[in-house]
């Protein structure tokens, strides 16, 4: 019998969720609204509702398929506790025993959660380029900047279950505001947003630069405008990303000093913007690391698939779960 | 039968060594002239040697206490390989196999190295304020700025066994020049020499400031005049403390939103400046942090002895590779 696992990701506007097997692949997927009400016991149970559908409709019969579990990537998710805590972006308030309302509706070796970035670095452990490595750091640049911290071949979940807020690290002292009130932190610079903010910041400084991006408005301007402009040979969007790079190469040499990762993973839309990005990072990390990590801590684009990664960074939860699981068995 | 450790500091000018029970006390320790002359196989020779009169001039006839391994707190000292690689302050140069050299000289069930900061954390898990802590960070500010991290229980070595260099994380880019060679690393801020140029710095600043440290060349300052300057009431001497503590405190910040730790702790002779460190490096951290990790993490002082901290942190590595064994010993 094929074991599968499910995974589920949970965003501001749409969750998304798959049935996926153990080596990555997405069998069947779907998504429904995440609701605007706040009322998480009714969601809940109609997200149980749509994975049945999913399942049934997939006619992935129990006899060909075992579930092995349910994983959930969602803002805020703490693996620990297994709720969704204040979550600013979503509308169920306060702390959400997500888990545990789950588990009414499935009875399935593993239910599990952590937040999206997290379980993006379980994905690329699981299925993805990371298999093997016991150390490395997963940099996920999207709207922000999440990370996944692997230590010890175990994702970091710190105290509290919220360790691994890399771009939530000042990196500029009083720099540029950041969604969370603070200042000067790696996201405001390495992210889609960030990187806009940056071409703003040129465009000022060159007086338009004779930029192609100087016809377009803070609003409708996209990171991936700014890559199609470097590809053309606009030089304001081509300094905005080895700036971007500078920066998150900058911020990389401190989370080496602090961990000596083997390699750093970098996830979304802004790293498929290739070497525009990945030199500089490589360059300004290697120039401000401690000598000792010279040359050793490899920068890799994700193995995980754009379209499908939240629901397969999710998933590798369950199989991550399993094999804790095995572990302890034998020490008990 | 007592079973005790045997911990091991080797520094630049002292290798000093003692016999440590299970709480963390020193029954005896003793201490040789760590050699220029860079012939580590004589060296070993030679501290062997000592230990072994040590153990013999102590009484501790072998009937009563059993010696389960030697912990080496060293420059550079590499957990994985136990060598010690490329110290810029030892006399010995290169990859120095010392682990394997000690075997030769003594048959125990652990010989394990790290370097000095590791062996601190260790020690503080094992003996001291961080025992049932499963999260947390040492930072001991000495000449330098070292550090030693602990996530899931263990201390964090990283891909190639030097990971926690805390120190040398970039807190001012373009910033003092560090012992590294590189700007703006905390230490050259968070350290007794970075206290010591903070003074100078303010001094310059207010043009004496009338404080008495005015009277002091920078070869004769020492952080312990500063201390009795900030006791006197001395402006540019709390001063000096409140900028070290800001500055240290926004380095934990980002060190909390990497690892999100229960503590950290603070050793060495700047952290006995008590309130006048403490107090600002927890504002400037709870300021920087992000909010969800706000008014959760402690910051401690060490509860290691400071004359005997090197030796006791270093022995503290033999409990924690027999817990380690025993554990691996299940589960194989």
């Amino acid at each position: 019998m094929k074991q599968v696992a499910i995974g589920i990701d949970i965003g501001g506007t749409n969750s998304v969720f798959g049935i996926v097997d153990q080596d990555g692949n997405v069998i069947v997927k779907s998504s429904i609204d995440t609701p605007q009400h706040g009322d998480v016991e009714r969601y809940v149970a109609d997200l149980s509702k749509a994975i049945d559908q999913l399942i049934n409709e997939s006619k992935l019969s129990e006899d060909k398929v075992e579930i092995m579990g349910l994983g959930v990537g969602a803002p805020n998710g703490n693996y620990y506790t297994g709720s969704i805590e204040y979550a600013p972006n979503l509308s169920f308030k306060g702390v959400v025993p997500l888990v545990d309302l789950l588990k009414k509706h499935f009875d399935v070796p593993v239910i599990a959660l952590t937040n999206d970035a997290n379980a993006a670095a379980i994905g690329e452990m699981v299925y993805g380029g990371a298999k093997g490595m016991k150390n490395f750091v997963m940099i996920t640049l999207g709207t922000g900047l999440g990370s996944g911290i692997v230590v010890n071949g175990d994702l970091v979940y710190g105290a509290d279950g919220f360790a691994g807020e890399v771009g939530h690290t000042t990196i500029i002292h009083g720099g540029r505001v950041c969604g969370c009130g603070k200042r000067g932190h790696l996201e405001t610079y390495c992210s889609a947003p960030g990187i806009k903010r940056t071409v703003f910041e040129l465009l000022a400084e060159y007086n338009g630069g004779n930029s192609a991006l100087a016809d377009k408005s803070y609003n409708e301007m996209t990171s991936k405008m700014v890559f199609d402009a470097a590809e053309a040979g606009d030089e304001i969007a081509i300094k905005a990303f080895a700036k971007t790079g500078e920066i998150l190469g900058r911020a990389m040499a401190d989370t080496v000093n602090h961990l000596s990762p083997e390699a750093i993973f970098l996830f979304g839309g802004p790293a498929a913007a290739g070497d525009y990005i990945f030199k500089p990072t490589k360059e300004a990390m290697e120039a401000n690391c401690l000598p000792i990590f010279q040359n050793k801590v490899k920068i890799l684009p994700s193995k995980l698939k754009s379209g499908s990664a939240a629901i397969v960074g999710a998933s590798a939860l369950v199989w991550k779960e399993l094999e804790k699981k095995s572990v302890e068995n034998v020490v008990e």
